[in-house]
């Protein structure tokens, strides 16, 4: 296989934007990735969106956001993995390159979530129709019972998890792309409303309209787009059992671990190698599961890392310096792509006052539904 | 790039199968495809489904499959091109495989139709929302004008498609897993009711519930699993502008000939070396567009095809001795999966009252919405 890199990165401003429909955003992302390189055609799209069907009408996004972007008949690929969409086509984008298929490959994430559908209900159908749905089950609840089960085995508390909020609005403050980029505090955090008991609003990421798209091509033609290129070394996709009720533990993210040791694997390096990480903290309680199971911290000590400063900026392994999906926002067929856009910019030493100084590696954790899917992908700069 | 070749396959019946939900589908035709090659285990599966989301409120589909197949942890990937959905999942199969990545690739397809959605609403969505269905086109409406365009360019008349429909239910009267197996007469073909002039209801493929399935594995491996394997030489995939009005001839499918193109090249083969081929029949005329585009037949010759027995068995190019959409049944995201079994089964020698003599080289063309998306595979028996 071949050794695949990053050279071009665009993005929409997340938030509630009104103003563009979906293939808008899509083609102000995709516009973006090819002028940051330079690039004036491409042999491939993927498309990760989570339900362009549902939220708005629209399926068949692959031969819909070519022709709007004005390269009609190029092969264009929609991929679905609920919230972790954007983390498959950037996983299904690095393999048609890696394998020689094509050269030049746009990966691209897209979700327009404020244009009138029933968003809960929708981003439900992530959920087992059969097993939680029928029964009234939301995603608030599902990650309200996450969170119980990691408190009732670690003696996590609220604040733990609002410690995370406030570590990820800090750094999101930093960002003008952000859909809430302003700093909350501790006591905000608590006094914000419930939602699902121990989940508050501020405990929770927003619903959120946005675009995000990556350029790669083979490392060998990188130098022709960019002089900063960065590679993709690690890629691991993994799948977990589908309802919580079939974990053994709801606190323990098998699919997160499963596809962390793969792409660990595939990179050859290990936890403590990761010098900067977007992490899928669709919830605070996420990001502090999902830390344990990529290997940054022991089991059960989730929980300290964000107030003692292990996570921020500035820390051991700066996690979500974007904002994350906490304060960036979380278009959930976007997210994965935006979380590559994050690590891309850190490694081409870009990221202005959000800068993890001489950061060399890098780490993104894409996730869907309460966790039955998982992708991590491991970048390096060049 | 490495050699792949189908090593087993497995079907359900389809029709209206009240008894089995989605799940229950996908594992029927997964264990199939398994015990058909002697396989306990896969590295990775795809999903095709058009949208799991809009039909039965189930989205995140990959781990879900997964999960239910007993194989929870695999990685698993849904993708969707609406009715190309299970064409895709073998192309991106047929990737992973010839990449290196993975060994053993399960490609499936499954859709569920016809459990209380809107089914013509649904399907709707894989046509341009802002520019076509908003003004209330649905697609027997797309390929009434296709139909019409044709007509005007060639002489193309109703009875030339109803020949389609003759050939195809005859074929699929040897097919037991064909939804209407019957044989049905030109006369009741021109008498069954107009659905949107000049289509009339047995010019129209079914709504159809199914699932299939095929394995992949590099061709060095093969005879582990069957002692007929049947190589992939040839895998094209293309878009086209997505609204019928942007089309310079709505006659003309740009992105069947670009697939085919595609194809033919990689595979190191043409048009004349075609021995059986499946072909996207979802109404009559779209077989006879697709015929054209695939060099099977000079552009407006396509209408005479069915009629004087060219592509009907025992004909120059047999399609779609499957019965083909029409007969065999259409569940959106299973079709390109069940397509590539026919041709499989052709290719092993084991299609039994319908196999073509002496089969070597089969093709498969699958397409989504009206045209906008189509990918076509060429197989070869070893």
């Amino acid at each position: 296989m071949r050794e695949v890199a990053i050279v071009g990165a665009g993005m929409t401003r997340f938030g509630e934007l009104w103003g563009q429909s979906l293939r808008d955003m899509f083609a102000e992302a995709a516009v973006g990735a090819l002028n940051d390189a330079g690039a004036d055609h491409v042999d491939s799209i993927y498309v990760g969106c989570m339900s362009g069907g549902q939220f708005v009408g629209q399926e068949h996004l692959g031969p819909l956001m070519a022709d709007h972007l004005g390269m009609t008949g190029v092969p264009a690929t929609h991929v679905e993995s609920a919230c972790a969409s954007g983390g498959v086509a950037l996983r299904l984008a690095y393999m048609e390159v890696a394998s020689g298929m094509s050269d030049l490959v746009l990966a691209t994430g897209i979700e327009k979530m404020n244009d009138g559908a029933d968003v809960t209900n929708v981003l439900a159908t992530a959920a087992d129709q059969e097993l939680e749905v029928y029964y009234g089950v939301t995603f608030p609840g599902l990650y309200a019972m996450i969170a119980r089960a990691h408190m009732a085995k670690y003696g996590t508390t609220e604040e733990d998890m609002a410690w995370v909020s406030v570590k990820n609005h800090r750094h999101g403050a930093m960002n003008d792309k952000a859909q809430f980029p302003g700093e909350v505090t501790l006591e905000q955090v608590m006094a914000s409303s419930m939602v699902a008991a121990p989940l508050r609003l501020l405990h929770c990421s927003p619903v959120t309209d946005g675009a995000a798209a990556v350029l790669l091509c083979p490392l060998e033609q990188a130098k022709e787009y960019t002089d900063r290129p960065v590679k993709i070394i690690g890629s691991g996709l993994a799948t977990g059992s589908m309802a919580l009720a079939d974990r053994a533990d709801p606190a323990d993210l098998d699919a997160v671990q499963r596809s962390a040791r793969s792409a660990y694997k595939m990179a050859g390096v290990g936890p403590r190698d990761i010098q900067v990480a977007e992490v899928h903290d669709c919830f605070s309680i996420a990001e502090i599961c999902c830390i344990e199971a990529l290997g940054f911290v022991e089991p059960g000590t989730g929980k300290d890392a964000a107030r003692e400063g292990f996570t921020a900026l500035g820390g051991c392994v700066p996690v979500n310096t974007s904002g994350g999906l906490k304060s960036k926002g979380h278009p959930v067929g976007a997210t994965g792509i935006a979380q590559a856009i994050e690590v891309f910019t850190q490694l081409q030493g870009k990221a202005g006052a959000r800068q993890v100084e001489n950061a060399r590696v890098g780490l993104t954790q894409n996730m869907g539904g309460s966790g039955a899917s998982s992708v991590v992908h491991i970048f390096q700069g060049v």
